[in-house]
């Protein structure tokens, strides 16, 4: 994502409102929030259709600052940014009313802040962008965290087989916990990772999620579907300014290729509901914080996650 | 479609069964029935999944036999094969009984043959692929026969705004009988054709259709529906072995890139549904039909065809 700098970064979070600005009613101080980089408008094209969420109030050119034009951080006098309506490494924050969701009181907040981004993007990737129905097979490329969420979701769908892939094997225990039913590295096999998919399920894969962000292997998920009633859908942003070159034949013959951004959900709407499907235990996002740590070694976390030793670390202050 | 020679071709038909083999229920010698290119076994993964149609016996590899492996036809002791499981430029024709449709007795023969291929893939492409929503805005790209079938599927499912693209102004007459709103030809203006059609509805293009068979229109197509929530259909045939390049983040955003072989349809079950429907008035075949031949001047047919003097030549014996 860009942003303007100076700026203060973070957009996973939970909090408490401290205070509210003129006209707002749908939060009140006191209500536990989660701030939501994907904003809902609920007035603009996107927020009206039902199979809309990308509001256009989202800040994806980095305008860094509320909808009123305004920044609400200084910094000895000089203006600080906002990123992506949230800025969430911080005490304080301000974001606009369309930015942030209440959720449920009883909710633990050093847990629920997942479904602020990691969790819902791959979540609802599967609930609500891929639609996957009950009883179909998904595979699943790439096992991170994102990928992770992806797998609880094909789950809560009624999957009834989740093939995980991933080319580090020490994933694929965690990835059966929450749900993969096996796993297989593409290293394994000679042949092209979609014809290994073909015969190990009667050429009958329903679902196919790319989660790393690779050209490669959005082509490869795509072929790994099957040819006339499969969904690929892309969760791993596509690397900047790089084209993508496949055969359209691969489409032509029916499969649907398709895209989203926080998992295809609303914000606002979406949000709060998954919180309660939580304290429902209709998933666990336990399986997905390795670590907890006091603000002050956010350096620290960011080293844990760039070697790869933690799927996700929550901050407290 | 690639085939065995020497063959008879034709696909597009209605018929009279003439007798049946042993173990046929589902027609019987006086049927009215439409042959069908795109079989319909009710077995295979295709036929199982509700949104499959690409059933395992297609001859989409020209084997030109039937399902037993034999051909039926043959020409002074030699053998003459099978185009797409019907062969129907013949006065009889031997097919498989997953390869025909029983319609309704009163359907009038030399309108409702266009529901065995034609009509059907740009109707199908629209309801059944795209599933338009009532009220969207809908873009057509091409409109020959199957793009003006598309634009009859866009109408019957509701859409309030239907526009049509071609750079042939004469077919926009035609494309407004049949249900387009308006019709625009993309070297009216500068802008790519995205903007222009961004501009005219407010960004909000729900579902675009590629009938053309151009991968820079495929490209085209997918940019110009709604970034977020914008469907794109493929139903034109791509160039053989050729790749197509484009921007994954026109993917990425939210937009559903999909291709559709016959409209989505399942063949045996909905070309007997799509008869009815047409007797009941529900769409216009007139409209697509501007020729009726007897079978002996084809050539004449075929020529009519290829200057585009004609959108659909109906062939009576």
């Amino acid at each position: 994502m860009v942003s303007k700098f100076p700026v203060i970064v973070g957009h996973e979070a939970t909090g408490i409102v401290e205070s509210i600005g003129e006209g707002v009613t749908t939060v009140k101080p006191g209500d536990k929030v989660i701030p939501l980089f994907l904003p809902q408008c609920r007035e603009c094209n996107a927020c009206c259709n039902p199979d809309g969420n990308l509001c256009i109030r989202s800040d994806i050119t980095g305008r860094g600052v509320l909808a009123d034009g305004t920044t609400r951080f200084t910094c000895k006098g000089k203006p600080v940014y906002h990123f992506m309506n949230t800025s969430t490494f911080t005490e304080y924050t301000v974001v606009d009313e369309s930015s942030v969701a209440k959720i449920d009181d009883t909710a633990p907040p050093e847990k629920v802040c997942l479904i602020g981004c990691g969790f819902s993007t791959g979540y609802g990737a599967a609930v609500k962008t891929g639609k996957v129905k009950p009883g179909s097979t998904c595979v699943v490329f790439g096992l991170g965290g994102v990928g992770l969420s992806v797998i609880m979701g094909c789950k809560s769908a009624g999957a009834s087989r989740i093939i995980g892939i991933d080319l580090n094997k020490d994933k694929f225990e965690k990835a059966m916990t929450v749900g993969a039913t096996e796993c297989i590295s593409p290293k394994d096999s000679t042949k092209p990772i979609s014809e290994v998919l073909s015969e190990m399920t009667g050429n009958n894969v329903g679902y196919t999620f790319e989660v790393i962000g690779r050209l490669d292997t959005m082509i490869d998920a795509l072929a790994s579907c099957h040819m006339n009633y499969g969904t690929s859908v892309v969760v791993g942003a596509p690397p900047s300014a790089k084209m993508l070159t496949y055969d359209p034949m691969l489409l032509f013959t029916g499969r649907t290729w398709k895209g989203c951004v926080f998992g295809g959900l609303k914000s606002r709407d979406d949000v709060p509901k998954l919180v309660t499907e939580f304290l429902a235990k209709k998933f666990d996002l336990d399986q997905l914080i390795t670590h907890v740590l006091p603000f002050k070694q956010i350096n620290e976390g960011f080293e844990l996650l760039n070697s790869g030793q933690s799927i996700r670390t929550v901050l407290t202050f």
